[in-house]
């Protein structure tokens, strides 16, 4: 007789027999996987995130497969955003009562359905019983050695861009969270994101001087990328690209946007998009510390205003 | 100000630089970690592993500090189960209120006492709120290019072994969850386990044909291992290794000894220690499926007893 986190763990081998990979040596079943050290010429990118219950997501409103495309899509948006590879993934889920059976084959679905577009296969993970939901995912990649875009390179007179539209993430959930049914396109953005790995790589042959995947919200994550880079910002207003029906507040705060926000010297040949997803410069990175919004009024401070775990809601005010 | 993440964070960061090491290339701050790749002629090694609230540990019971001690060490006994050396570590955290504060600071410096003795450093990792404590650590790690001890390569005859004496980790849980104080030889045993990877680099020169690190039991942990090498065993229960105290029935089926379970071929020149730590040969591998073991009574089958995440208690019947 299989015991249920045997038959979890064979659930997941199956599903990933459909994303093989000659770097995997020894993947799922044994004490560790076994990877191929990565070609000459390449280091190796590492992340790990977390997907938590009632801290991520709420069970009646997000859909297991969406949560599933999430949980990977975020650690592949962090390899994006240095401009590497995924080589692998391991995945650990702590799964209380309800989170198994038709949901968790859903959640698994949704999982290696990126898998096998990204082709990033899982090389193992770890299945307990717990009285949260909550998944751990690793990514592994690799990146042209010294190539990798880091956040602390920008340097005044950078130009600034992101990619896509913004807010339509935070759009995307107050809809999810207040109606009884429908499936907006700001919806399907909130739920379904897309990690910017051709973009990602496009930027290391740029030579980007710095790079950071918005997760937090562009306000939040524009201060760390100039924190860690010990520069200041200034934002156009009028040229942060909205997602249709976002308003700027949305834009500048909205948490999980999984796009890209890039620093390039000014010389630097951006492309108006590439593969389809449209770049868009935004301001400029300056010596005085700070970020700062230029609006039709003016200019004032753009506080960071993104997601905090811990301030428990979202637009908290607890960021430096 | 800070926000509790980022004060979280900040604590590990500073734990984290007492253990430098020039493999990481970039740790804790960015998207991702980078690593130098692994010298010429290695490959790596990747697992990852759950402590859990109520699944792993009893919250009144477990101190935190022994917590943080065993999530690193667990991780670095897979590593020594396949041979390898560790190269630094993840650490994702879903923090309930509760764990914050003095606790935190505890269960984080039990985890970097080991990661200092070991060299292991942590290059990153993921802090959220969320209703149970749950960590989720990943260990990287080398090992020499195709000389990983696996689970599947075990042959009839060869001789099996394990390192220590067994029984000590479960008498020392039933002591933590029944004394009201006290911390016997065996209490110190299940709170805080050696990974030995002294003793699997030195099984990797034995070329000893597999390996695995008894997490869940010998007779569950054995199990597997003949399980995936296509072959039995049979178990001499006289030659079991017992800690002061234990009964042959804990040291069969007791979890959490992070010893090492091998087998070598008959001609292999297996020391009598290694390190301080004894190996015992317990018992041979057969060509006839199934474990048995043999008794001053003769032999008998050796059931699959070890503790189960999903059984929902320890020695239930629910492997295969």
């Amino acid at each position: 007789m299989r015991s249920v986190e045997e038959t979890i763990i064979e659930q997941i081998r199956k599903a990933a027999e459909g994303v093989a990979s000659s770097e995997v040596r020894l993947g799922i079943g044994d004490d560790t996987a076994v990877l191929r050290a990565p070609r000459e010429g390449r280091e190796i990118l590492l992340t790990t995130d977390q997907v938590i219950e009632n801290t991520h997501f709420v069970r009646h409103k997000h859909p297991a497969r969406a949560l599933g495309h999430k949980t990977l899509a975020r650690g592949l948006s962090d390899v994006a955003a240095m401009g590497g590879e995924p080589l692998c993934f391991l995945l650990s889920l702590c799964l209380p009562e309800w989170a198994r059976g038709s949901w968790l084959r859903q959640y698994i679905y949704g999982m290696f359905q990126v898998a096998k577009r990204e082709k990033a296969p899982c090389a193992g993970g770890d299945i307990a019983r717990g009285e949260c939901f909550c998944a751990a995912l690793t990514v592994v990649g690799t990146v042209a050695r010294g190539k990798a875009l880091r956040r602390d390179g920008a340097r005044p007179g950078d130009l600034l861009f992101v990619s896509g539209r913004l807010g339509g993430s935070e759009l995307g959930l107050s809809g999810l969270l207040s109606e009884a049914s429908g499936r907006s396109a700001a919806v399907r953005r909130h739920l379904f994101p897309e990690p910017r790995l051709a973009l990602g790589r496009l930027l290391s042959g740029l030579r980007a001087s710095a790079a950071i995947d918005l997760s937090d919200g562009l306000s939040m994550d524009l201060a760390r990328l100039a924190r860690s880079s010990r520069v200041g910002a200034e934002i156009d207003a009028a040229a942060v690209p909205l997602f249709p029906g976002a308003s700027l507040e949305q834009a500048l705060h909205g948490g999980e946007e999984y796009e890209l926000l890039f620093a390039v010297r000014p010389a630097a040949r951006v492309p108006a998009s590439a593969g389809g997803v449209r770049l868009s410069c935004i301001g400029r990175v300056r010596k005085e510390l700070g970020v700062v919004l230029r609006t039709a009024h003016g200019v004032e401070n753009l506080e960071p205003r993104g997601y905090q775990h811990f301030s428990g809601d979202r637009n908290g005010s607890r960021g430096e």
